[in-house]
């Protein structure tokens, strides 16, 4: 516990990981996903549209005399609609000896302090490391879920990232780079598997270098991509193409943002097939079931 | 078009796909994700609890006349405090045939209709054919994203699904059933991997043999398997172990409904190492970018 200055988030990480490597950590007992309370909560701020934040999202963040933001990468509108009296700070270019002070000692004061993350926390943030750092400090702290940005661009193609006959899996991915050596780099694993549509998460500049190490490793040029770029921002669009073209179309296009890949048919909602959901299978027993209207997941109720 | 009855729902989805095929849908064109319009929204009604409901998703319940919404897939308390006062109907065990002329009849009636599926419609859903079906009739639809009960339980689990050091990529499954064959039963593979979360939307009764699979397949026993039944619903629990013991572990809880099932390392957050978004690289130019806050995502802007 350190009470002044900023304690070594590293030392912080590992005590936090050891300790719930002992034991299963009973903060998630204590409470379910949902459920408000003390501390910082760090806030998926959905895909960009103020209206795809949370209900509790929004609570939080109208009640808060300081929040910490993702910078550019949450839409200002929300900032503006949700917090325009707060305090804002963006975390971009700050390190964790930064931010874990300013957050400590802002709840430290009696203040509302809430941290705003683009999408869901759990996809691409860094949420967990600040997280274990303010817990290590004495701040508790939780995770409210969001919307991530492939279920915008989803929404925007009118399409399922699931589809029958089309696509049974989906895949959240990042290409090989900085943060990612080649080896981990499951892309073309993904897309061969031919029933997977493969989300990429990565920056408009690195389309078409994925692309040509998916020509490399021998994909079918004629593959479908889909880049959705702002999905829900006012300048939110769509650029089409396959394996073999969109590269070329997103460097006309200009965008220097980051932006997402959709590589496969349920993008284009192409050749699908009534699912069972609603046919012969609607008024039988036992059987597999989802997240959504299966059937038989109610059966099983 | 049809005005009176049901038309062929099959004959609907064929025609709007082959519509889709020829040139982009210009619906896509016409709004961003986020956006309200006329016409029967598709709302993700998220992972249970009525705070992860979207505020555009709360709004459009709460105006509805008519809630045709997922039966017991859907909290609710949700219905409960948003929408009391509408009719609601449950979809399951209703088919296209009867489901569709319902949502139009009451739509041209000039009621405000919502269609609720659970978590986020575009993952396991079914939103997209009785979308096709009514437009095909003259009526406008369009999705309004949610979060996903994987979100939830990551929420809840404290953790990121993915994790730097642990977990580079996220898939969203499901085991082989009644709706998959057994080849595009893919969850051995991203297992394999080695540094994929696996999110399983499955029956709590299919754990066991989806297990048995996986060591069929060769994996490690010893591999971490979280299951995390009704996220963000007052009845939520978490049930850990590994592919050897979790079957037994979930028989012995009894629970009969679906269930998340996190196979990985990530839902116990071990031995994770601080990213480098906010060490080094927190100043550093361009490089590649994701959804949260990747400086370099920043850089770019």
């Amino acid at each position: 516990m350190t009470d002044t200055g900023a304690a070594d988030p590293q030392t912080a990480i590992d005590a936090e990981t050891a300790a719930g490597a002992r034991e299963r950590d009973p903060r998630i007992e204590a409470r379910n996903a949902g459920d408000v309370g003390e501390g910082i909560p760090f806030i998926g701020a959905g895909p960009g549209d103020p209206g795809l934040l949370t209900v509790t999202g929004r609570e939080l963040v109208e009640d808060a005399d300081l929040v910490v933001h993702a910078g550019s990468l949450v839409n200002s509108d929300l900032l503006e609609e949700y917090c325009a009296d707060a305090e804002t700070v963006s975390s971009i270019g700050k390190d964790l000896e930064e931010l874990v002070p300013l957050m400590r000692d802002a709840y430290e004061a009696g203040r509302d302090v809430v941290r705003l993350h683009s999408g869901d926390p759990a996809i691409y943030g860094a949420a967990v490391e600040q997280m274990d750092a303010l817990e290590h400090e004495g701040v508790p702290t939780y995770i409210v879920p969001g919307v991530t940005s492939s279920f915008a661009a989803a929404a925007t193609l009118r399409t399922q990232l699931t589809l029958n006959g089309v696509a049974n899996h989906v895949a959240f991915t990042r290409p090989q780079g900085k943060t990612l050596v080649p080896e981990d780099d499951h892309i073309a694993e993904f897309v061969e598997m031919g029933d997977v549509t493969t989300c990429v998460y990565l920056g408009t500049h690195a389309v078409a270098e994925t692309m040509d190490r998916l020509l490399d490793a021998g994909r079918d040029p004629d593959t479908p991509v889909t880049v959705v770029y702002h999905a829900s921002w006012p300048d939110e669009d769509v650029i089409e193409g396959t394996i073999g073209t969109i590269g070329e179309r997103v460097e006309a296009a200009g965008y220097r943002a980051s932006a997402l890949v959709v590589i496969g048919d349920a993008a284009r909602k192409e050749g699908y097939e009534r699912s069972y959901l609603y046919g012969d299978w609607a008024n039988r027993g036992a059987g597999e079931s989802g997240e959504n209207d299966t059937a038989n997941g109610e059966a099983d109720d």
